[in-house]
């Protein structure tokens, strides 16, 4: 992941645990050249995530060494070493939480996706997160999911349109809403709808968008939908199915047997697990 | 809390939402003067947080009409009415989801703090956060702990002394330790010790710190340390204790009931599930 | 357009203009409380494109009172009323230059698009800008390629795929190419392909991208594309066909005809001729 | 130039285009560690300009090589090699679009300059920008006038004064603004008066003033200026003359065989035409 | 002085104070709408400079209200009224310090300045101020110079040339060094040269600079200098001759009655005594 | 001290000097390939402190080497070398100025803080800063202070309560404010009471607050205090005693021999007397 999009949330985050006069506990013990080692090391099963903007706080505090790292997307065992990391003490002492915070969190967002993935392997759905994110941790939290083998929905408000209920309630008609978004949106940017019926469903397709969204759809209500939109495609762009609500990695599976493209995970990104990852002297 | 602490991470959310063209789903169906009015209102059970941070990410996009707004700290119930808000359709568009985003987040957080605040009733023992915070959150985050009626670690690495395993083995000594410390800190900033061991938590009473964390002591344990330091009270100042490690809703009244003072709890800030909050229109 | 996509280029704006001592000519001349008021008016023909940004100029520095203001996208003629404007001399005096420059430059790209967009009229083709835009301003001068009735190529790396020679050459194949995006991508982005010989472009249509950008092609070789492109839309999706490559006022319409879906001009946005307004006291 | 001045600009004009995902294209196909080289090359004839900030755009991605670089100001060919550099592929190809957009846009101005300085040559009269530069480019825009040969008006509001029409016009007369101005003003800050006729010019040259700005004069009018400014000589400061209005290529040497010491034009920076430079692999 | 000159500067001035949790003090004690007043009042005598400045110290925090405020430069005796403050109790108590301490230091500037341009009355000499200011204070300090009477030397770098031994060193002789700025510098550009000797003061004079920086001169020597810049008169520029080196409340008038034109004195910003201003409840 | 608490601040007194052109002086007398050596000496006795801040000015305009560099707290002769460097010439003379007032404004602190400190040897009493600092500068003063050999006292309003005359008048009681406080205070942070009167001090005595702050006491009555609080010690925390009001070099000793442990000094940081420090070349 390119450096630019994680280098001012790592310096923030250095910034609001060195306040104004850093860390008092580890400048009063050590002298600015006495040198440690220390490794990163898993301690539960998941898939790392985040190592580069986890390093990167160390880095931003003086030049330090690092060995035998593993990439993002590793498999990790309690004991798995992650990497291995060289510098001054007073940088790897005063930079160790925001690493650890850093890359627990993302490992823990790449863990639970893959589970959700394996839970659907084989159906052809994919998992995809939403903007229900953290605040400035978006960028992260969202590679953290392509990490873990879900895919990205949009970024934002700008790369993608989503007609939800109360665009269509103020506005008078889907139909309408299609019409001005039509009217101005750039050729690269895909459309969605979201519905919460079949009858709505049906108005949707026959509007041909790039995707619909079935908002807490039933399972046989998914089938359904996927069978008409199936017997819709000779004669127009194949659009695809999403789902949502309140998915789990209980009810993943059945959802992903319905044939919907794709099951957006709310949870992957606002409600994080941390994956216990230490730092080893 | 006070705007200044929250108002450039509200920004930073809503540019991570609007990207380079905003949102191009509302502008394109919505012209500037339509206006709008909605409702926050809850939608499970807990604890409110955050909602002049969630209100101010309308406020940045456009003045806006508040109403019926109750506190941070009160008890939701699935239907509570949290605030209305009326404004430019547009501004309430494109505002909600980083409204939501900081909402359920901190609401979250203060749910879960409450729940662990309720269990450990009449022990004495308070129930603090740790510096295992989200990046760019910190401020917010433990803010919300102190809605649901938890107490406040340190800050960060500047306002108090932590003495860790690491700082002592490098140093040779935790006396040494405590001595370098005491020649340079400020008389504003307490000194913690941590230990691992009983034996380590009898040289560290000795040096009369003010808090001494015991990582993952046993009830018993716990409990020896607490009559060691209830004994040696006569002749020092009080040294409060807290223990921490993995602490749950399950576990934690039998540890207030050792009679620590503190139990300090990571889970409250590095894994946040989200209460759920909605905007109705 | 959203104030928060350009309220810190204005400051940036205002902030390069005051240096370290602010407008000196008109603090030393004017006292704070002398007030005027001044009419923005077109000097010359265009569209108006930037008003709100040009206004917040003056509202960054103090309150003004803002009259007749015409809307972004209507025609000017020379001597039509844009705006009136009133407040504290000094804010007008310091704000006008800044002001001026924001309105002239995003006037001046509105009001080329929409020459070149009603030299098309009638073919179906859109016109739409590139990535060649003047550092820190792509947000705004997008902005004014939409008001000129431009439609948007993708705003920036990330939010649509455009696979060029130089990726190919390195990648091996497009083939390859188009495959290892498609192993990782989010299933809103739209992916384009690049083509410089017709031999490339049939390769293209086979692996059926969103869009397909034949640059530097003959007239001629255009309508070949867009009639294989016809011929293959039965059985699968409607690629969209781009043009580019040093488009003027002169040739758009000979390339429009071609039956291409899109013509892209860097120039819009990379060598822009200011439109004539001024700011009457 | 100095890196601090455009070091901010170069992070945010990549900010801009790496959106929230950065390169998608090229990260999806390249792996970190895959290298290229490439080569600046100027594809018409002009000046270079901004090859330092052009270089930065990479630099802020990752370590590259550069060799055979050339400086600014060097005359360009179609095919001038500019410059070589090698890297981290994903540096080179997510760099290339901003590091061309500042070259272009720098050395489009350098060569334009460099024409009207050209054109006057042998007049004595200096070609000079103006304040109607492009929001937040000023500093860059500024450099690239005098990499062509030009030199720099004020820089801003602070560094030097201007009183126009309408201070005079708020003010009740020129002497009157003069007056207030010398009650207040820094010795190192010089003093420029516009004027618009012959009449004002004559109390204008009575002031002493150290520039008088002659706006929209005819060749005549400023052969008048000229010689009665050289006849007062004798007994004051030499004043010196500055025309602005409308200035081209077709008409600046007429201006400048009229006597006058500097010609501002403000299309130099208002309405620059990219120059065409390439990066070729 | 305009805001956008020292709004940031408040905003980080406000920010170091409240840290991560704010004024705990306060915040506990009161509620969000307990309103107080407060004045500031004078406890010394001196000059009022940067009430604007202190008061937006408040208004950052929320709305105020303000009444009975003076101007910058008003002269102060112990009790002097200088403003009323209405608004929250918490936004009076938290910014207190704040504006405390901007208005104390810029009021200690403005004293001072007074106090030295008083005792020069008479004899034609400017006090002016350095580039010896405090890190992020610049604006301010020299604004705060103004208010007392006294003048601006140059800004910074880049709005004036100053040539000093170091560069003639270097550089091979004065002459070539002037000769290289004058090939380059914008019109603008004021000139000063600084010199040690009577010699070196020769020639510098014939190279007609606009100033001329006499360091540690006798006033022995100044008079002379002053006497030979006369003599040269008729024939050139008026040179400005400024002296600098300790300058004291005791030493200033007899340097002035030398008839150089500038004294310069760094003490003005870089040692400054606070004036005693309080805010009484 | 901590790269990151200074590095923003240095970048920001680097832009307020360095303009929108740079050094213009030195930029067009030598290339960017003439390089130079200059040495930091002191022109007085004092203690040095900030010299890694004042490095940092050049190493952010390029790669500098330094040499023979002294640590901050070492005692300064005139003459006494500090560092030498070596780079660029640009570099040098343009961050010259920088670094020079960020190294005499600390070692100024430092100097004035060893002298009072020095003038207490033996007492006990320790020498404490207060938030009297200027705007920006809080982090890097309050360093200074403890290179001195001072200490700090609270950083901010949020790592300690001072609850001051303020707080108890408008909340009713002394008593009722420090209830309110203890009701959701962490329990890391130390609460101080101002008071004005020994009988003030007898009601925060028996509060037993970390801390009480004796305001203008006089000697006889802060011996009054301490024997107060010596007598009650045996039954509670050992509060501790703190004096300020105008403390000079002259008064301090006596002050100090009262007993007291703490004497805060505002001047220390808002009435800074340079200590003249040079660079040689």
């Amino acid at each position: 992941m390119n450096l630019l999009l994680y280098r001012d949330l790592v310096t923030r985050a250095l910034a609001e645990d060195l306040g104004r006069a850093g860390d008092v506990t580890t400048d009063l013990i050590f002298s600015a050249d006495h040198r440690s080692s220390a490794v990163f090391r898993a301690r539960e099963s998941g898939v790392l995530a985040g190592l580069e903007p986890a390093l990167e706080a160390f880095r931003q505090l003086s030049d330090v060494t690092v060995a035998d790292a593993i990439s993002d997307g590793a498999n990790l065992s309690p004991g798995t070493v992650i990497a291995r990391i060289e510098g001054p003490t007073r940088t790897i002492l005063t930079g160790e939480r925001t690493a650890l915070n850093l890359l627990g969190h993302l490992s823990g967002i790449a863990s639970r996706t893959k589970r959700l993935v394996d839970a659907v392997a084989g159906t052809g759905a994919a998992v995809i997160d939403t903007r229900k994110t953290l605040p400035g941790l978006r960028a992260l939290q969202k590679y953290a999911v392509t990490v873990g083998g879900g895919r990205n929905h949009r970024l934002g408000l700008d790369d993608a349109v989503l007609i939800k209920d109360n665009h269509i309630a103020a506005c008078g008609s889907l139909t309408e809403a299609v019409r001005r978004i039509r009217a101005g949106i750039g050729h690269t940017v895909k459309i969605e709808v979201e519905v919460d019926t079949l009858a709505q469903f049906e108005e949707a397709l026959g509007l041909e968008p790039d995707i619909i969204l079935l908002d807490n759809f039933s399972p046989a209500d998914l089938r359904t939908a996927v069978a008409r939109r199936d017997a819709a495609m000779l004669l127009h762009n194949r659009v695809l199915l999403e789902t949502s609500g309140r998915v789990t990695e209980a009810t993943i599976r059945a959802l992903a047997e319905t044939g919907v493209d794709l099951i957006s995970v709310g949870a992957l990104t606002h409600s994080v697990t941390v994956l216990d990852i230490g730092l080893d002297y």
